[in-house]
C-alpha cells in the first residue's frame, strides 16, 4: 500500500484525492491546502487527515524517501490521452509515413482570474508548454531546433494589467524539417478546444474534440449541430489524468521510471523560454537543450 | 441533333429546359405549359418555339414515330445520383457482404398545394414510388415479396382533407430474406432529407445527406453545426437529373435501352397498390409482379 | 450502508460488482455463480463472501425483506444513457415540435453462443425488449397500440437450428399516430450499433454512435475514417449501467420509486409477445397493456 | 456580346472556354495555346479560331482596348469559393464576435513538374499566394504588418532540385493583432486540402473540405469512413471559377470594378517578397504595402 500526502484540494486536487481513494494499491494519508475547507472536504470524503503546514508533511516525506531514488513524474497528462496517443503510434509506426508537419490546436475557454495569472509564470509557460511537450511527444528522437513566437492581450483585462498574453501562435522546426503549429487562446466559448493534427507522406490523422454526448440536432437553420465540447481539462482529459495516477503507484510499485520524468519538463521549459525570447525580439530563435 | 418537344415549364421543366439547351446533340424545339408565362420564358431563354397545345405537338410527334422502337426512359432520377450509385456498387461488388437489410429514410422539406394533391395518385405513388425504386436498384435480381404499410395524416390540412397522408413507414422483405424499410413523411424542417443505408455480413454503407457549402459554425450553445441540407430535389438530384437525361441523349444515338425503362415505372406501381392493400388491410400482403 | 448479494459473475456481473465496491453506500456481502472460479474473482477483489447456492441466500434475503415494500428497478440501462435521455428531453420540452416518428437501429456486434439462445426466450423478448422499453421511454404518455414484425435468420446457424432470428424489423403506431421504426442484428462487425432517432414537426434530434476514441485517419482511399464504435453493451453503456446502480442505492435510501419499474417490464413484454404474434400470423396485432 | 481570346488551352484553359460557351452573353473568339493539338480541341469543341501567335491577337486586343478603362481581374479564384465566402461574411457580420485568429491549410494532392516549377516564381508566389489573398479577404480592411515564414524541400526532388520548396509554414499578424497561420505541402495523398478557420471572440466558423459524394463507409476496421476530398483546384473550385467569370462578364457589362483587381494581386506580391525575405534572413520581417 502506497501512503499519498497530496498539496492542494481546489478542482485538480479533488480529483486526484479521488483516484488515490479508488485505487487498491493506494492510500490517502494527508491532504494539505491553503483554503481549510477544500481540506476539510476531501478529508471527509476520503477519511485522511489534514496537515496543519505543507512544509510540516513534506519535511516528514523528505525524511522518509532521503536517499531513496524516488520516481518523479511531470504532470503532462496529455501524453496518457487515448487520442493522442493513437495519434502518436500512428507516427511512430509510420501509418502516416515520414512526418512533414503537425498542428496543435489548444484554446481555454475562459480566462482565469488574476491572481492566478500573476503566479502562473506568463502564458508560455503555463499553458503552451503542454503543447511543447505534446510536440516532443509527437515528435520522438526528432528534437525541435528553431522556434518563432507571436502573441498579443487581444481580450483579457488581466493579462493587459499583467503584461501576460491572451493570444498566441508558434511555429517550430525540427532537426529534420518537420514543421510544427501551435496556436493558443485563453478564450473559446465552445469549450476547451485540444486538436491534434499531424501530417506525413501517407496521409494524416487527426486527434480531434469531444463532446459530453453523441446528440446531433437538426432545425430549420441547422443540422448536425452538437452541444459545445468538454468544458476545460477536467472533463476533457479525466482518464488521462487517472492512467496517469494509475501508471506512478506501477512506478513506484515496480521501481520503473515514469513515462514523463524530470528530464521532460526541463526541456519544455526551455522551448518555452526559446519562444519568449523570440517573442520579445522579433527574430526565429535556436534552440539548445 | 435530336429534337425536344418539352411538356411542362414549371421547376422540373425549367431544369430539362436548361439541360437540352447545354447538350452538344440536343434542341428544344417546342415548349408546351398550360401557363403560358412559364412557356414563353422557356422560350425566350432557349429561342424554341411555344406549342400551342400539348395534343398538337405530341400527335405529331406520334406520327413521327410510328412504327419505331423508341427507347422509354422513368423519370426515377435518384438511380443516377453519385452516392446512390456507390452505396449500389458496395452491393453489387459485395464490399459489404451478403445484404441483409436496407434502410432508406425520404421526407420532402414541405406538403405541396392541395391541386397538386389532388392529381397525384396519392402519397405511396406520387412519393414512395421513388423509394420503391430505389429499393429495386439497390436490391438487384432479388425481388421483394412481402410488404407491411403503415400511415396517418398528423399536420397536413390537405391530406387530411383529401384522406391522402403525410407520414409513413413500410417494411418489404426480400425473396432472399432481406429486410426493407423505408420512412416518409411531406414535411422535414431541416431539408430535403434523403439516406439510403445498406447493411450486410461484412459492413455498411450510408448514402447520407448534402449541405450546400462545407461551412461548420462553433458557439457558446453548440458545435458542428452545419447549414440546412439541400432544400428540395431540384437542389439535391440536379446532376442526377441531367445525368439521366444525358444518357437519355445517348440512348437514342446508340439505339440502346435506357436503364430505367418502362417495366421499372410498372413494377414500382405494384409495390406501390400492394403498400396501399397493406395499409388498408393491416395485412402483410404478397407482392406478385 | 446497504449490503448486497449478486447473482451472477459474468461480464455483467463483475461490472455490478464493480459499481457496489466503488460506492460510498454500497457494500458486496454475497457473491453467487455457477462458475465457483468467476465467483472467486469477485470474491478476491472485492472481499465478499461466496454463497453456497443462490436460494441459500435469497430466501435469507426474502426473509429479510418479508413485508417491506422493496423497490424493484428492471435493468432496461438505455434509459440512463446521457444521449438516449436528451433525445428524450427533446420530445418532452417539444424542441422538436411534435413528435412523428422515431427510427432505433439496435444491432450487436456478434451472435450469442447456442446455450445462451437456448436459453435465452426468443430475439424479440431477449434482445428487441429493450428497443421497445426504448421506444415507451421516448413516447412518454402516447402509449404504443399496433405492432408489425418480420425477421428471419439469415446468417446464424446456433438461431436457425433453435428456430430463433437473427435478422428483424418492426414497425409500431401510438395511439396519437406517431410511427416507430426498430431495426436488429444480432451481427454489425463496425461494433454495438445503438441509434436513436426522433423526428417532429419543428426537427429532428438524433442520439448517435460513438467512438472509444476522437482519431480520423486520411489516406489515399479514404478521409474522416474512424475506429470502429464501442464493441458491446458494456463498453457503450458503462456510465448508464453506473447510474442506473447508483439510482437505485437512491432509491431503497429515500424510499422512491425507481425510474425503472415492474410495470415496464411487463409492458415491454406485452409488446414482445405482440411482435411474436404479428411475426407468425403475418398481420399487425393491437397491442393490449 | 463580349469576344474573348483565350491564352491557354491546358486544364484551366479548357475550364474557362467552357464557361466562355456556356455563359449566353459570352463568345469564344481566339484561342491560342503552344500545344497546338490542346488549341484545336478547344477550337473544335466551341467554334472559335486558333490564333497563330499570342502577341498577334494580344496586340490586336491592346489596339481595341487602347484608352480605354478597361476591368482587370486577378484570378484569385478562392474569394468566389461558397463556404469561403460564407466564412467571411461570419466575420463581416461579428458572427464569430471580434476575429481573433485565422488558420489557413492549403496542400496540393501532388507536386508539378519540373517544367511548372522553373517558370512558377517559387512557392510563395506561385501557391501560397492565393492564401494571402485569402488572409486578406477575410480580414477585410485590417492589414496584415507582420510575417514569419518556415519552408523546406522535405519531398520533392524537383523542389530539392531548383532551390524551391514543397513544406511551409506562416505566422502573419494584423494591425489589430489578429494572429494568422498559414500552412503549406506539395504533396496530401487525400486530396486537395483547402480548409479556412476563423475565431474569434463569441466563436468559430470552418469551410472545411468537401469529398465528391456522401458515401459514408463502416467495417470491422473503420466507421464514418469517406472517400478522398476533391482531387485539385478544377474539382474543388469549378463553381468559384465560373463564379468569378460571371463576375468578369458582369463588370464589362455595367462598367463596374471587380471583386478582386490589380491592387489585390500587388498586395498578396508584397506579401510573399516579405515572407521570402522572412524565410531567407530567420526574422519577423514587417510588411508596407
Amino acid at each position: 500500500m502506497l501512503n499519498f500526502s497530496l498539496m492542494g484540494a481546489g478542482r485538480i486536487g479533488k480529483m486526484h484525492a479521488k483516484f488515490i481513494a479508488a485505487h487498491p494499491k493506494a492510500k490517502l494519508k494527508y491532504i494539505y491546502d491553503v483554503n481549510s475547507q477544500f481540506a476539510e472536504e476531501v478529508a471527509k470524503s476520503t477519511g485522511c487527515s489534514i496537515a496543519s503546514s505543507p512544509e510540516n508533511k513534506v519535511n516528514e516525506c523528505m525524511e522518509n524517501i532521503k536517499g531513496i531514488n524516488v520516481p518523479i513524474q511531470i504532470g503532462f497528462n496529455r501524453r496518457f490521452d487515448a487520442s493522442h496517443a493513437k495519434a502518436q503510434q500512428a507516427r511512430i509506426k509510420k501509418e502516416i509515413g515520414e512526418l512533414e508537419m503537425v498542428v496543435i490546436t489548444s484554446r481555454d475557454p475562459e480566462p482565469p482570474g488574476i491572481d492566478y495569472l500573476k503566479a502562473a509564470g506568463g502564458f508560455f509557460r503555463d499553458t503552451t508548454i503542454h503543447d511543447f511537450d505534446l510536440t516532443r511527444f509527437i515528435l520522438g528522437d526528432d528534437p525541435v531546433v528553431q522556434i518563432s513566437a507571436f502573441g498579443d492581450a487581444l481580450f483579457d483585462k488581466n493579462a493587459q494589467q499583467e503584461k501576460d498574453l491572451d493570444t498566441a501562435m508558434f511555429i517550430l522546426k525540427s532537426k529534420k524539417g518537420v514543421l510544427i503549429h501551435i496556436n493558443n487562446s485563453r478564450r473559446a466559448v465552445y469549450g476547451y478546444d485540444q486538436r491534434v493534427e499531424v501530417f506525413g507522406s501517407k496521409g494524416m490523422v487527426i486527434s480531434n474534440n469531444q463532446t459530453p454526448t453523441s446528440l446531433e440536432r437538426y432545425t430549420s437553420t441547422s443540422t448536425n449541430e452538437k452541444e459545445p465540447i468538454h468544458f476545460f481539462f477536467i472533463e476533457r482529459y479525466e482518464q488521462a489524468y487517472r492512467d496517469q495516477f494509475n501508471e506512478f503507484v506501477k512506478c513506484v510499485e515496480d521501481k520503473t521510471k515514469p513515462l514523463v520524468g524530470f528530464e521532460d519538463g526541463r526541456n519544455a521549459l526551455i522551448i518555452a523560454n526559446a519562444a519568449y525570447e523570440s517573442f520579445e525580439s522579433g527574430k526565429v530563435i535556436d534552440i539548445k537543450f
